[in-house]
């Protein structure tokens, strides 16, 4: 179990960030490191790389921040930019115990709810990156039509998923382990199905265990505001993370 | 068109209830009529009955609340309980626009959020009972190994979904035709996957277009405290949910 431990740690370390981490504590909803390569699978499907589904919106999206991750010096030298692209898998650790009630079965089939549908395109199509010199980060979103609320539009759950992903995975670079302790949404208008939106997360303060995050959601020219949030998350020990 | 609003207005009065609707409006997030039999379908599936993959806890808590929509008088008579039980389908309205960008592909696809996984089991099973009397609705909700978020427990936005769900489809109840303009939520402990739990809302004020739902999410004996949360819904007029 510790060796299990200290791998976790050095993966975390070697992201830079330690996606977000949930236990069972009795308290505050937990987070996971929902972005965490699988240690038993040596090649896990990374999905927030681009496929044949994303828009072209989408794609230029990601090309524009995706080129900030690295940068040319003026000597022509390769050197890392502002920006870094967070991988996205489709399931969270299995160490931890995982709640008194829950068989093998249940965990040996569960999957990251962003990633429980598998054709491309038909739900949550995303991908994030951090600023970690301006403590931001953005995240392009594509909603698929098995997302859907209102008539043509976005289920208001589906939108409050995609603000907790991202402002759970923000706050978990900048403090490491945490849980969701809060989330308030404000709704201003619709998100059609099948369209490309930011969300764009930053950090409002700390103080002691908390972390105070806010996130809009905006159309891709950011030209319309669809939500707008802030979260409260709780740091947690790393020991949350293994249920133990 | 106008026999379209006709038909709708006639399903919903018989009904008893407006579950939700939404729409495009250019500012709070629109609700739709999720609960709403497909109407060119004359035989939609009703995802609110029993299934094999229904925990005995949820049947239980099933057949508790199902036996108290028909009571027998002292005579012997069957007359309407205090309880109902809402239908859940997997599609809302076909009849509104839905958004400027949204392709007729997308539109033809499109399936409601909590309905998007076939399988029994895998993800949210849930039926709801409104009391009308005493203005609360409670939701006998199981939660399939598909929505992990920390390991071997509920995503945040599936609990998050499920209780705008819930006060969503109440507020259409007491109000008729209303969007979600604010859900705040506070996580209190989280929930492990395959566990049933119940959440509580009932009605805290009416003021012009507001209305103001409450929710619990408990563990199915009510002793835990899981989540709990406040939600806004305004009016809005019957036209908004063909998008016109």
């Amino acid at each position: 179990m510790l060796r299990s431990i200290v791998r976790i740690s050095r993966v975390c370390q070697s992201l830079g960030s330690l996606p977000y981490v949930q236990t069972q504590l009795g308290h505050p909803a937990v987070r996971t490191m929902s972005t965490l390569p699988w240690p038993f699978n040596s090649a896990p499907r990374d999905f927030s790389l681009p496929n044949s589904s994303w828009s072209s919106e989408m794609t230029r999206l990601y090309e524009h921040y995706n080129s900030q991750c690295e940068v040319e010096t003026e000597d022509g030298e390769k050197q890392r930019g502002p920006w870094r692209r967070l991988p996205s898998y489709n399931r969270s650790l299995k160490y931890a115990k995982g709640g008194v009630y829950l068989s093998k079965f249940v965990q040996s089939k569960a999957r990251l709810f962003t990633r429980n549908i598998k054709t491309a395109g038909a739900a949550f199509e995303y991908v994030m990156f951090i600023n970690k010199e301006e403590q931001r980060s953005v995240c392009i979103f594509q909603a698929g039509h098995l997302l859907e609320g209102p008539p043509g539009h976005v289920h208001g759950g589906a939108i409050a998923t995609m603000i907790d992903s991202v402002t759970g995975t923000h706050a978990t670079y900048l403090s490491g382990p945490v849980m969701t302790a809060n989330l308030n949404i404000n709704y201003r208008s619709p998100i059609p199905l099948g369209s490309t939106v930011l969300l764009e997360s930053c950090m409002d303060k700390k103080e002691g265990r908390k972390t105070f995050i806010s996130c809009k959601v905006t159309s891709a020219d950011s030209s319309k505001l669809h939500t707008e949030a802030t979260a409260l998350f709780l740091s947690v020990s790393v020991s949350h993370l293994l249920g133990m």
